[in-house]
């Protein structure tokens, strides 16, 4: 039977303000990143993430990104890897101190925003991030990144990604926003593209033969109501396809 | 033989903005208490004084304040208890967080400032920082407050401290400022003080006879050269009195 | 023929996060209070909302508040008046260089949330409030405050405003919003309520007789999809009963 | 007579934070670069700056940098440039805003660390940061720089600095930091060499001939103990061969 992990980036309110609709999202994934603290979030929206992730039984992520609400975490602040380090365990920790407190557990961790691209590439920042990862907890790494190689070359355990809404390039690689047809806005046709992936282990590209991609998790947004009604088609479309929908933590 | 500890609140610069002379004071103190990106601190500064606190065999606990740093932890900010609680989670975790990259481990908690202030007298703020520690940490205490007298009913262990520099009253609670005599600057007459109480359990109060206090440790302050000379002198008093300088925590 | 000005808080968004429609809004409200970095605002979005506000004509207010955006400026943060001064005088700064940029001007200031709250009750603060704000700028206050009578005494051009949505008690307050009926749901009744008061000076009270206020300006919200339509339809009533809205400075 | 400008970054504490010894330097310089709240600075401390500067006569310029305190506006944040001149208007706005209140007046620009340095080499940056500069302010810019030919082809009035502390290459430029001999530390040499420029309009430089440069200002600085002392002993020196020290605006 096709298995996979759904994963969204959660919790990124901040404040009075809100980042699109945590509760229905919840209700689509198996794995939740949730903001710490850093990019987006605080106290409050943490610990009621948590709590909401926590009830339905989904597992919990800590989403560390830039200290740069302001940019949202998409700016690459210049840091050195060791500053990295010491941020991203400040981060980690905040998250699982606010879970203590709600009755859950972080298990894994996944780097937002610029902070998640520099780790693809750059083999230094993906190794100051898995350095402030906690032992027992887990990577999600996009698939065929330097973070994913150093997490395996490290033996955390890792879990690769792709993106439900993403199309790829011939090496594996994501096709950059400005590409035509990188992005994929029709849910039908993503799911059709997932489903197929999942049967073959072959991904579609732009430009070439389909090509094997690992992958034990799907990317999927909800910071748009387009989003999250994408999000939740894609699932039901799974579901549909026999594809058991499960945390890849267990 | 008499045995006390010393702590005293370090670790509370901000990025690039320096706050008293911690490694100058990690040599007099036994218990340091951590600022933890609240009112002050911010990552580096963290895993610094982490860092030195760990390689003189100094205890570390979280000093979680108010999250306003322009304030110092010194202003009220309006929160409800269960806010209070999710603020102290996070707070403590940062730096729980901090230190596993540190090789440290944080062992207690000290609420800072208005938040300590507050936590003195109101039961629900106690109780409300009380649930944010995680199982296994202590709180230090000021003695004589609803915080120590919470951490009790709760089951916590707790160290109950007294000010080298502050003057009481006969209701064993410390004289406001502005009262006269309320301060002292002379570091012979506190460690006399000091080594008054410890022989005796007595502690001479402002306008009545000497009162017993309960104390396992004693707060010194480093934040200006003349509070540092008057830390290190205090150290030098107690010593050669034969007080037994050591963390309340073994 | 009756004139009146409509007024609301607007430009609230910080960095990623949104807050209301304000371009909907804008089409609505003939007087802006733009928030300046205080409890929301940030460059980015001040200069959105400058802009929008001034392609439409709208008359633009700096809109400060605790510089708390956590709290949204609803917490009073403990600070002197001389503090308050400073804070506010730096906010509407803030925003006034924003609008040198956008081609805009800053005509009046509205302290928001728990500033205006106890602007409202305390003179200390109201004056602090007014020697913040620069020679020129008039004063949006609600009617009846102490912020209103202390801009009175120093001379400056003040416009008093009333609520779209609150029900007013005998004395001329506000209603506490745990009062029933406290707060008005439904457009119609509110518009009614609205066009009997310009039509007579008579505001219906909780618990007694109309009472005569003065008021300059109606206050609108559109933080919510819900608070927009209202003020819509609020706005449509009142030029249907001949209402004129116009900018309560010309 | 010989006659040139001292100037230096002041106003860079935090809250309750401080960064070098204000007063002393205002009684130092001629012309005060105040930090805006972006790499540092927030109301108190600009206001207190502000007077203290207003009351010796001194010269008060703006001091707009990254709103990054935790890196003190010296990482390059990435911001297009339309985002910069938000930022530049936003911070002189707020300088401009508290100096109203002090009684005191913002007559120049000066960016602050790494934008500074960006709008030296970067002629859209330093047209960024000019398109925020309002009428009637002048401009401080590093001589040599982009940001000086920008200004001056804006038709906006600019002053050129040099360093006193820092060495100089063939091409006008500063030697690098890493560069043996590019910090210059000794009071008497770094006077020697002022006096010896203003005498004769020509620089020593690393590795080749003096060379002309424009100057109308030295920087100094004042963020330790021993930058103060040289800052004072160069200003003597420089007064006691006859130099008149004067801000450059009048």
């Amino acid at each position: 039977m096709m298995r996979i992990d759904l994963n969204s980036d959660l919790g990124e309110g901040f404040g009075p303000w809100e980042m699109g609709d945590d509760a229905a999202m919840l209700d689509v994934v198996t794995s939740a990143n949730i903001a710490c603290g850093g990019h987006a979030g605080d106290p409050e929206t943490m610990f009621a993430t948590l709590r909401l992730a926590a009830e339905r039984g989904v597992t919990i992520g800590a989403h560390p990104g830039y200290a740069d609400p302001i940019g949202f975490g998409r700016r690459v602040i210049p840091m050195s890897p060791p500053e990295i380090s010491r941020m991203v365990a400040a981060q980690i920790g905040t998250l699982a101190g606010v879970a203590g407190l709600a009755g859950a557990r972080v298990r894994y961790v996944k780097p937002h925003g610029a902070l998640g691209n520099l780790a693809a590439d750059d083999r230094a920042v993906a190794e100051a991030i898995l350095t402030a990862v906690p032992k027992g907890m887990a990577v999600l790494a996009i698939s065929g990144t330097e973070l994913e190689r150093a997490a395996r070359a490290a033996g955390i355990e890792v879990c690769s990604e792709i993106f439900a809404d993403r199309a790829y390039l011939p090496n594996g690689r994501l096709a950059p926003r400005a590409c035509p047809g990188a992005v994929l806005h029709d849910a039908d046709e993503a799911a059709e593209r997932l489903i197929g992936f999942l049967e073959t282990g072959l991904m579609p590209v732009i430009g070439g033969e389909p090509i094997p991609l690992a992958a034990q998790s799907i990317c999927v947004h909800g910071d748009s109501p387009g989003a999250l009604h994408m999000a939740q088609a894609i699932r039901a479309r799974l579901q549909a396809a026999g594809v058991s929908l499960a945390p890849f933590l267990t």
